[in-house]
């Protein structure tokens, strides 16, 4: 099967959702047969999240042809299984650029459709949403049914908990369709689903009546696999769900692969609903596609692949991953000392832990997504004597910051933030960027704040973190490989608040944080050929500040200018407000502060993101020489254009 | 009964709580009395949380008679409860000082005590606390048993759902003490959970068997008893709860103020707890303290009062509070726009939404203490064209920044923060403080971040707000009262951007946002009286930055100062970075940020933090003159010393 010989006489009917309307029951089974090859063969040209968008193909067939979007809001939890939608809703012709420079987003968007009425990309906030959207119709405004589609990782989020708990009370019309992908047990729970959901269209009982009557007529296995669908729900198969305690209404399971199945119970929640409904939609992760149903993450994220085969087209990288540098790293500083521990949100393999927890699986403690959670549950170990890394990308550690600052910073607890993914990430686009940590940590009193310029770096980070016990630190690195920089056996213990001096010039000076400094080197060459001498420095701390260093370099140049991968209010701020407070400005100093723009920056890969940022080699060599020559301004740099 | 009739003769002899150990269950019922007493004693001085403390007297008594502080960690939810734990561990002499500069804090508090393992002040954070001491235990810290004590509010929000998850999945001997005080059908209950933690402790069966079979030998109105209590654990009345459903063993209901009662069950929990346990204590707020129990908030908060009579004194303000002014001006606005709603995360008083419920009960949104929930969910009415005020506390708004960031920011939805308790916020410590909002709001692409001044101002801010509709807007305000200014009728829309000159002069510039415009002008006064003529400006937004005026005051002076109720990082950062991109500092400025410094600020009335925080008058002028004549180093202001 490719993508050329594959025909899609149904799919190429299809302009919109309306399209659907017209459709009789079993040309939209046929259509989503259709959308599942169209996404294989999309995907397998642009790589992305394929296993997620292959789960939901009959759900999202079966909802469009339901609901009417766009006046009915239609959330996706996550967004990224949204491709299908995606192909449905006017944008098929555009599935080719996904996740690329200028293309279709991976994940739902509402600057690109009126089909996305609330974009996401972090997990759990579809219902909160959807219920925003209730609200909103029932006070009047424009808007139909607002439904979320959550997954069964989503939903154990506290921010599902909430959005659940408010929804229940509130008692407004909601539909809910939590999309269950973790049970394969298909044919007895399809079987009693399709059943059961006879029943409910036909007699308009509720679900959890009908299913506490039939569950004892039917033959065991049957009865066992109901069984084993409700305990999954309510985790320890009491006889009502979590969702009808919290105010719900219950339909399900429903095999969220049978189309018609589907558009049953949505007709019906649709006709019926009067208040919140959730329908438990059970579905196969990567299904239809067997190379990814028989791997072990179901093809989440993918790069380009062969759809004959499945193999996917893997660039070699020239050096280790940050991610690896640093499980690695940890994984040796744990096997040294017995009282460090790891903590993950649900991110074992992408935040390195993995490594750590194939040696020591006692020691690393997945909490699910749950960063709330996670930090001061971290911050508890650390009061009692052990060490926690606490490893959480960039842009979800903002989940927990408020347990930052009041669990580990208040307490001065030394918790160890492992911060992957900061900065400008790539495809995943400006929802997962990580441009706020620098600013967010380093004004709390008592924080140490690193960030690694290398690899060899990142290692001595890690010992030196768990070296510090005097209250909470944080390093951070980006997502991809490393600069090529050799490793070293065993990290050194870093002197807090120090940073280094890479390179000597008498003009300017560079003083960068984080991976930015090959960047600053690079224009310091570049610099040097046009007869400029920059200095070049790595500050390795935000803070504490390395005053001295600050000092020296205001002192002997003609500027300064700082260099990181965040936004305004972090290392450059933390330099200014130092110079200003001692006077430093006050005869005289060109201070250039590259920071992130004040706009959210579009998806592309990393070099594309920051080029657009403004963050490149030439934009720190156009700086420069616009301090020394402020008379004559320079706008592209001579040697490079 | 006032304190100096009252003997107490259990309590003299407790120095701390191993004396506990020595007495007899009865002499423990006696020594709960004297307790209560002495805490209404202490509080009718101090004022303070006073409700939640009485709650949880016999609690406190128990606990510390079967535990063993501090080897076991007792973990006390919020931490406003813990007046009675205090008095019992070696702190009764300071009970005076409480929530004063250089007393005892209102909450617990690790630099206090060792018996004080977790701080806290913010909610639902102690399971997750108590989670990390019980892996610490089984990892051979020399910790014992982990002991959470948290309210039924508490436990409603998400964070102590993932927590509840967590812990459930691992499995580790953990006891989590539910402090229910919305519950007061005492007669059934407690008749009914003295037998059967009676049978618990005798039998070792799980309450839960016990209850289903006791259930129906019980009469009628005592089984409703017992039902009600368990729907009101459970929701919705299921067999099963919600606890059970997450791995707990649920022991409960137990008469939270039945001293023989309490010990039966903690003994036994003690002696056979495997894994989790979650006992269900029924308190009443208020208890034993009939003012208390019988008003409407049962003394959560209260002034100084008078023993025998209840009555409070209060102190008459000159001025309305911003809070009260917050709400008068929304109401007021919602009155001529029906899109308008309110969002509050459990505080509708506190925040002042409460007006906006009197008048449109429809359109005011409690969502229980949920703050990730809450900001999304108004993001999503937000999209559906509503115009929500999302009015949360600057420290509170913390436990919502993902969602700031990543539904509302990102996707420029015109979602208005209303930050009240901004700044420095008096009795309730460090934990409470507004730090941070300017600085983790400024930093965010498109967001409108603005602080009043006075209460006029919040005026104007308010309808600004509801006037804008291009992206979120935030604006801030301090606690208490305002400073008198003369309110308009209705509020004007404020130019976007825009800030105003309040006073012209000629040496140096003050730049202030919010209320610390009193400050600038006071000293500016006090300065004019030395011969330095001093320019003064409200600022009004810290985002977007008047960048005219900016650059005015950076040319017409020979220094400028931006102050500000903040974390470095926010408004002066602002300051900073455009007068550095624009090379305004190249031939030398002398600029002085005025932020919070750089450590937590403990308790005192507010002008005492901002004293200890050297944000007053006097710094001001020192700041000043220090810019004039740099060589000659003024430490203290002439005029005031």
């Amino acid at each position: 099967m490719t993508s050329e010989t594959t025909t899609t006489p149904h799919l190429d009917r299809i302009v919109g959702p309306s399209d659907l309307k017209h459709m009789k029951d079993a040309e939209l089974a046929v259509l989503a047969g259709e959308l599942r090859n169209e996404v294989i063969s999309v995907v397998s040209e642009t790589g992305g999240h394929l296993g997620s968008s292959l789960g939901v193909v009959e759900l999202t067939v079966a909802l469009h042809a339901v609901f009417n979007a766009p006046m009915d809001k239609l959330i996706w939890d996550v967004g990224h299984q949204c491709y299908p939608h995606k192909v449905l809703t006017g944008r098929r012709h555009r599935m080719r650029t996904l996740r690329q420079k200028d293309g279709l987003s991976g994940f739902t968007k509402r600057d690109e459709s009126e089909f996305d009425p609330f974009g996401a990309a972090h997990s759990s906030t579809s219902i909160s949403a959807a219920l925003g959207f209730a609200v909103g119709r029932d006070m009047g405004r424009p808007t139909g049914d607002a439904i979320a589609v959550i997954g069964d990782g989503s939903i154990s989020a506290g921010m599902a908990y909430e959005a659940l708990n408010n929804a229940g009370a509130e008692g407004r019309r909601l539909i809910v369709v939590l999309n269950d992908n973790e049970m394969s047990i298909a044919p007895p729970v399809g079987a009693m689903s399709t059943y059961l959901s006879g029943l409910y269209t036909e007699q308009m009982l509720s679900m959890k009546d009908l299913a506490e009557g039939v569950e004892s007529l039917l033959p065991p296995p049957m009865r066992d696999g109901a069984r084993r669908a409700r305990q999954m729900v309510t985790g320890q198969g009491s006889s009502g769900t979590l969702f009808e305690e919290l105010g719900f209404e219950y339909m399900g399971p429903v095999d969220g692969h049978d189309v018609r199945q589907l558009l049953r119970v949505f007709r019906a929640a649709r006709a019926r609903a009067k208040g919140p409904v959730l329908i438990h939609c059970c579905t196969v992760k990567g299904k239809g596609y067997s190379p990814a149903e028989n791997s072990t993450d179901k093809y989440h994220g993918v790069s380009k692949f062969d759809v004959a085969t499945g193999a996917q087209v893997k660039s070699k990288p020239n050096a280790p991953s940050y991610t690896s540098v640093f499980g690695n790293a940890l994984t040796d500083a744990a096997a040294r000392d017995p009282n460090i521990v790891a903590i993950t949100a649900a991110m074992p393999s992408g935040t390195g832990v993995n490594l750590m927890a194939k040696r020591f699986p006692d020691r690393v403690f997945d909490v699910g997504i749950a960063e709330q959670h996670g930090v001061t549950f971290a911050a508890g170990m650390a009061a009692s004597g052990l060490k926690p890394f606490c490893a959480i990308y960039s842009t979800f550690l903002q989940r927990g910051y408020d347990q930052i600052v009041h669990d580990v910073a208040l307490q001065k607890l030394p918790v160890r933030f492992a911060i992957d993914r900061a900065g400008l990430v790539g495809a995943d686009g400006a929802t997962h960027a990580g441009s706020f940590d620098i600013a967010y940590l380093s004004n709390l009193p008592g924080f140490t704040v690193m960030a690694a310029a290398d690899e060899a770096e990142l290692v001595h980070m890690v010992e030196t973190a768990a070296a510090y016990d005097e209250g909470p630190i944080a390093f951070r690195y980006p997502r991809g490989a490393g600069v090529g920089a050799a490793l070293p056996e065993q990290g050194k213990v870093l002197e807090i608040g120090k940073g280094r001096i890479m390179r000597e010039g008498t003009d300017l000076a560079i003083l960068s944080l984080g991976t930015h400094l090959e960047h600053a080197q690079a224009a310091a060459a570049l610099l040097e050929a046009e007869g400029v001498s920059v200095t070049v420095a790595d500050a390795r701390f935000a803070k504490p500040l390395d005053t001295q260093l600050v000092e020296e370099l205001a002192r002997d140049h003609a500027g300064l200018i700082t260099l990181e991968q965040g936004a305004e209010g972090g290392f450059g701020s933390v330099v200014l407000h130092h110079l200003a407070r001692r006077g430093l400005l006050d005869k005289g100093l060109a201070v250039r502060p590259l920071t992130l723009p004040d706009r959210f920056i579009h998806q592309g890969s990393a070099d594309q993101m920051y080029e657009d940022a403004g963050l490149t080699v030439d934009e720190i060599c156009i700086t420069c020489l616009n301090i020394l020559f402020p008379d004559g301004k320079v706008v592209e740099f001579p040697s490079r254009a």
